[in-house]
């Protein structure tokens, strides 16, 4: 643990950098949380070693067997104040801000995506603040590439407007603002990252208009079919999950000055239409994986995609060391690797 | 009065031009309220006749004594929940959102100015929400240019990003991406207007970091010495108050489908350097007016400035209607003709 007196004084990454750290995971039982958790416990923080990380969620997070460090479980919702206050009491040197209602969930409950994305964000940063002098951590926050709106340039670059046209779009919009103000006025030390749509996200297909791009890939490197409700030509950005923890772990040690005012980073993916997702699939699990996809154009989702962003300009958050795949095939070996153990890999 | 089948069926743009109307000012107070309410006095909206006007403030706003409408004033505060939903329960056509702590008093008390700038906001938009089925006001809401923040492109245009660098700024931008997530969600139909900074304003010298933009031409103009803390090659975006007022008043009758998702316009302005308002004043004033202008730098303020955008390019607005005066020279006169009755005027 860090010495009291150095928690004040010191950028927070240089601590992270230099020191044992304890760690915070509000969210951590979704799919990236658990990763993230998991990630830890073999690699430390950047290489340095955990002393005491929280897995805090809205259900009780899954014991983590493998940590060599003090590890608790809090069942916790940040849309109420106390509770974030109390998960913060301990001042974690670094807190990741994962929770939230999720895109589909925050457009069918309006009210509940704001009590959560918005009030629950401004919870955590004001339990930050208020936990006492010289506190001042690195809190990453989990954002999307949903901040960002229609009509877009061919590709969008790190001074494009976040004009969002979905309600957690707006809310993680808000969420970045009050990071970045928070970061500001000296009350946190904060990062949020954009992260692009995750593929292949693992597990049973989901009702999300984005579940398809995963479906497609992770179905029928098992064996079943998937179905494809949009052109072989829609554009979209990807990173995989294994990527993604790479951001989290990156962002939490970056050294805040070389961010400077910008607190917001669209982090780097990979641009694919759906047809070189297929090609990919292909290289990867053979014509008879491609075989399974089953073409079924479905209008609503057609407009749904057609309103996402196809391309982005990443060069602030690649100068500062974030790291995606080099291309979908990247994205498919990885999914094997870390979810099927590198079985189901017939035309490698 | 709108007959009540007609407040649900049609957009609200098309209500105001076509009918008699119902306006709430929230900020009657201010300078720009006090003034927007004068003009519709002698103009209705949009050239129609106003049946009702609100004057609502957190201090008793001045009775209107033009009006050939009902006035009523109303002393309430948007941060309380109940205020707001009172004042919108005669469900107005139009209401303008103009209150807001600035951003010097915003930055000195971060609390204060997201309980009024940001949760204000959010219980207005709640209450109009909530004021009845059917009910969807044009809501103006008046934005700033301080949502951009350095390092900025020499022309800063519609779709650069807002990374607000005061508290001020951060809770405007906030308040941005709520009006438009309410009116994409069908709750309100809301315009942004981003204004420049207000020159000349009328009154005393305040302690804004800005206000020095004002006082070299307002206090020279009446025989009065004043300060310039900056260089004269400082740069910066000005509109008159008349302009302001007619920012506002054309976005309250603005075709809401002619804007579409995007509901924040940057307000077209005066790029000038001080050296270039100098020049109006002497072309306004004369050599005597300028010699009263007093040079004594100060490093604070001028580092405040280099920190503030220089020049907009408002396609989007002009576009939609939005004008604003065509250089310095005009600024300098509309104050000599709104607030001086013309004279002063030495050199013309």
């Amino acid at each position: 643990m860090v010495a009291e007196e150095e928690r004040g004084g010191r950028p927070l990454g240089e601590r992270v950098r230099s020191g044992s750290v304890r760690i915070l995971i509000v969210g951590a039982a979704g799919m990236i949380g658990r990763k993230l958790a998991e990630r830890l416990a073999v690699d430390g923080a950047a290489g340095r070693p955990i002393t005491h990380l929280t897995l805090a969620d809205v259900v009780e997070p899954l014991p983590l067997p493998a940590a060599a460090f003090d590890v608790r479980a809090a069942v916790a919702d940040v849309a109420d104040p106390v509770a974030a206050r109390e998960l913060v009491a301990d001042r974690p040197d670094v807190v990741f801000h994962l929770a939230a209602v999720v895109s589909g969930e925050a457009e069918a409950d309006f009210d509940k995506g704001y009590r959560v994305n918005v009030d629950g964000t401004r919870h955590l940063l004001e339990a930050v603040r208020g936990a006492g002098v010289g506190y001042r951590p690195r809190l990453v926050f989990s954002s999307s590439i949903a901040v960002f709106g229609p009509p877009f340039p061919d590709v969008i670059g790190d001074d494009h407007l976040a004009a969002p046209l979905t309600s957690y779009g707006t809310q993680k919009a808000i969420a970045e603002l009050l990071v970045s103000d928070y970061t500001r006025r000296g009350f946190l030390d904060g990062v949020s990252i954009r992260l692009p749509t995750i593929c292949v996200r693992p597990g049973k297909p989901n009702k999300a208009a984005s579940g398809f791009f995963s479906s497609i890939i992770r179905e029928p490197l098992s064996g079943l079919e998937a179905v494809l409700p949009v052109p072989d030509d829609a554009r979209h950005w990807f990173a995989s999950p294994r990527a993604a923890v790479g951001f989290l772990v990156r962002a939490a040690s970056l050294d805040g000055n070389a961010l400077g005012d910008r607190r917001a980073l669209t982090m780097p993916g990979v641009s694919a239409t759906v047809g070189e997702m297929i090609e990919s699939l292909r290289r990867v699990g053979g014509d008879e994986a491609v075989e399974l996809i089953r073409r079924v154009p479905d209008e609503a989702t057609m407009r749904i995609v057609a309103g996402w962003p196809g391309r982005f300009d990443t060069r602030r958050a690649r100068g500062l060391g974030f790291e995606a795949e080099a291309d979908f095939d990247e994205i498919v070996r990885a999914h094997v690797e870390d979810e099927l153990s590198g079985i189901g890999v017939v035309a490698a």
